[in-house]
């Protein structure tokens, strides 16, 4: 006990001196009384979506003593839920959650900030975002639409998405009318698919009606919300377009200039906890939700390997394409690419050994 | 336009009335001064932990207006690396960053912090905390230590270590002096090894003096770092015992409870941010760190794989035999288990059917 006594002494002794020391904070009191708009691309029946906004507006006020009050809206109520980048550009709202592929219209450099098909997954591309250099490039991008980035929620790697008939080969994906999101429809439009954007809401009625053939959404959690499985009951996987789907919330750059740096703090530190929040929800609930479907009648149904193998050539071909003719995506695609790269050499070593393993005990051994 | 500024205001409107109101915070002013000390299990030279340290008290300073401030302590400024549950417990410090499976010797549940051989990955494990009723489960366990657990940082999986001579059998086990931490060694012994808990900072001249035949530490990014290729060549995957690592922020239960809601948010919301940057800057890092480990000499080798189906039965039996005599492993197995099995499957369909996909077309294709 003296021992220990003694080293608490010199502890605190070096520690005083030192490396340690706390950044001088702003004086709370001093802090400005800030209201922002958000507005959401994700209807209310996605609860996890839902929940991600409502904490992330009370945990960002309760970190600045209330004095950050951030309000959020569904889609619609400010904006379609598909207009979200121009709100923010254009000034009508400080900040919208969404997905940065939905903006593949304007220019396809906007998947990196989501994902890419045959892309990384949620670990590796957390990994380029954060500690790759991805989310610099990413906000050096966004500066011509006013925007900041900020990683808000992840999915992992989602399914293939629902179709009224079987796909058994390559032939059958001809004429199909398929909703898929962002850079996915123009790989598969070269298979013969005709890729329909439609937002999250609107995707039962289109199904039911036959507008369209198939749709992903994104896995079993939220497409049992969705109803999916009554209307085309063939449950395809893995969605190869999204082997991770982040989303983030767009701020206004403009706006989050304005913000003194213990604000931006708290937008960061939230959205980086309702991220893990969100993912977690997304895995615990999976399994359940998924033996629900099967329950309930859906087909499970792995997509054909010769489909998925002409597909990964046709994106790395269209990426090579987009390179050549679009700077900006360019100069994200020369980051993206290799960093994607050696995270699959990295991961075939470790982390894919053990999951590969364990999961063989289990099919085999059932405990 | 006029139809978007009609939307706009309807939209406030709604919200105004509604569901998405922020909570009432604390006001800013009244916060009190609160210095709290954080002692750590990992050597300075561990760049990954000491950053995540120094980030971790500067950030939940400033999100408290400087009133929260937390000093950090190398291993051994204030008590030895591994003793830091026991100075949270009996009040030498308030706080401590360490792996909970580091204090099986009190009690084994406290792997289930961490991790347990045969566990879950990243993702699963942080489910299954944050989602599927572990966090709760943990910090029920813990109130008889004085502690509530905040998870910090993620390795991702790691690997099995560095070995002075080849693995080729089961018979190559026997007699070996292997420093492992945790569970892991229990399972191991029962293979007639030897296990040795040693702290990080000793590990390297035990291996080198021969006092151990072998070590696993983390993995490329941190084993670089500790220089073990210098002196044991052979470096085997995967960590099967640590198919993730959690590590965790020990908070005084009696100091956690005197804190205003404002700093807990701003400890578990920091705590989550960094875990997000310590996964990400070890993935990132990785790849790299092993190329260097094998042109330097290292030689990469997997684990034979009879070695781990053998080690996959007795951790299943030891774990049935923990529960049968330990009524507080019992209870949190008894979670954990059928949490990590439905896991398992989902895991089976989209994630690692994604994964393997794009790692053989890597393989097969070099682009």
């Amino acid at each position: 006990m003296k021992r220990r006594g003694l080293m608490k002494t010199a502890g605190i002794g070096s520690a005083a001196v030192a490396t340690h020391a706390v950044a001088a904070p702003a004086i709370a009191q001093d802090m400005p009384e800030v209201r922002w708009r958000l507005t959401s691309s994700f209807p209310k029946n996605l609860d996890i979506a839902t929940t991600v906004s409502d904490e992330f507006v009370k945990r960002v006020g309760e970190l600045t003593g209330g004095k950050f009050q951030i309000k959020w809206f569904a889609p619609g109520e400010v904006v379609p839920a598909l207009q979200v980048i121009d709100a923010v550009q254009n000034g009508t709202v400080e900040s919208g959650f969404t997905a940065g592929y939905y903006y593949v219209g304007k220019d396809p450099t906007f998947s990196f900030a989501t994902t890419l098909p045959f892309g990384m997954n949620t670990r590796q591309h957390n990994a380029w975002i954060i500690a790759g250099g991805g989310l610099e490039l990413i906000n050096d991008f966004l500066k011509d639409y006013n925007c900041v980035y900020v990683p808000i929620a992840h999915t992992g790697a989602q399914m293939g998405g629902w179709f009224r008939r079987e796909i058994k080969s390559l032939d059958d994906l001809k004429g199909l009318k398929f909703r898929i999101a962002g850079f996915a429809g123009q790989v598969l439009s070269r298979l013969g698919v005709v890729p329909q954007q439609i937002a999250g809401g609107d995707i039962y009625p289109a199904l039911e009606k036959g507008t369209i053939d198939a749709a992903e959404w994104v896995g079993p959690y939220d497409d049992e919300r969705l109803g999916f499985a009554k209307v085309a009951k063939y449950y395809y996987y893995p969605g190869w377009w999204e082997g991770c789907t982040q989303t983030g919330v767009f701020c206004s750059l403009k706006e989050w200039e304005k913000l003194p740096a213990s604000y931006r703090t708290a937008i960061q530190a939230v959205a980086s906890e309702q991220m893990n929040w969100a993912l977690a929800k997304y895995d615990a609930g999976s399994p359940g939700a998924l033996r629900r479907l099967v329950a309930a009648g859906a087909e499970l149904r792995p997509f054909p390997r010769d489909m998925m193998a002409a597909a990964y050539d046709i994106a790395l071909e269209l990426y090579d394409e987009m390179a050549s003719k679009n700077p900006k995506f360019k100069k994200i695609y020369e980051s993206w690419k290799p960093f994607r790269d050696e995270q699959y050499l990295w991961f075939r070593v470790a982390e894919n050994t053990f999951d590969n393993f364990v999961f063989s005990q289990q099919a085999s051994k059932k405990r």
